[in-house]
């Protein structure tokens, strides 16, 4: 099978359980790592570059986005949050999967960028269960609830133009089909063209 | 996700190790179960019908055949052997994964069929891997072996119709291959069309 690295980029409306679900696998497979993403925001107490963000000026981050070695980026707050060309070759090259976590417009430039790269879209259970969980967090107010909720109904639609749908209904489950996904995207007859010649000894 | 068993046609070269791979994914599994084929020769000591396989007389087979109740069946040695559409259907309607063991022809009349069903081959690590491993069966003679070794490679190129391809390389790793392929499989985008408007509660 191909020994390189696949791009697997995984979104999720707030409140669906993808940070938790991706660290958990990340636990459980030593072959994936995150792509770390750039901002422009200055770094907060305890933020390591290179770890939690790669930190960079306005000037260089713009400078990247001209010489094309910004995948995707967004402007949040004033500042810059985008995914490095970079980072995501350098995980590849080691042959690891890279994981990019990120929103809806920003896997379709991916995608567009990266046409091997694999789309996961991680889903509530359902929208009740969802509002609990936002509820549960109790760190928001109603009206910001309810803008959650609406959004994540607007982001569902587009996990039509994702791979594979992952619903986080029980954690485990979850995290097993996000690694099951992972395992078999590698199978795939697509991404080993050569693997028949290689068997036939046909190099 | 859905709860509706998919079809699975497994096929390889002869050596590759496919029915011990589906043996040990059966007994780490229990969504999945054999598409038991039929066949119009005679029982062989211990052979129970429904189990081993459905047997049928000559005049029954055909009739089923005209009746289009056979999905791809084949005459070896006088007799045939196939595979009824209620075989498959019976465990489908269980929820259960049906896998289907055929060769290759069989596993293209059945993807025209069952255009649904996700067709799985398994390969030998290396062309000398297999010769290796036919000699070691000790059953048969060289001739045979030269057979079966042609046969192979001819076989091989059939793997550009299938939609995975697991190496047998290590037999623990094919395994959970397998097992990682039929979790994904069923979490495919186009496996779950309704499953949004399922989470949004507009069913």
């Amino acid at each position: 099978m191909s020994d390189k690295g696949l791009l697997f980029v995984v979104s999720a409306p707030a409140g669906c359980g993808k940070d938790t679900i991706l660290e958990l696998m990340l636990r459980k497979t030593d072959s994936a790592g995150y792509s770390v993403s750039a901002t422009t925001r200055a770094p907060r107490e305890g933020e390591i570059d290179g770890v939690h963000y790669r930190f960079l000026t306005r000037e260089r981050f713009e400078e990247m986005i001209k010489e094309g070695a910004v995948l995707e980026y967004t402007e949040y707050c004033g500042n810059y949050y985008g995914t490095l060309r970079e980072s995501v070759d350098s995980l590849l090259s080691q042959g690891k999967d890279a994981i990019l976590k990120i929103e809806i417009e920003g896997a379709m430039n991916i995608k567009k960028q990266f046409p091997d790269c694999c789309l996961v879209f991680i889903l509530p259970p359902s929208m009740a269960e969802l509002e609990r969980r936002l509820r549960n967090r109790g760190t928001e107010t109603e009206d910001k609830i309810k803008e959650r909720l609406a959004q994540a109904r607007n982001e569902l639609e587009a996990a039509d133009n994702y791979d594979y749908l992952i619903v986080n209904g029980e954690l485990d489950k979850a995290v097993d089909d996000i690694i099951a996904v992972m395992r078999a995207e590698k199978l795939r007859r697509g991404r080993n063209a050569e693997l028949v010649k290689e068997i036939k000894g046909e190099d």
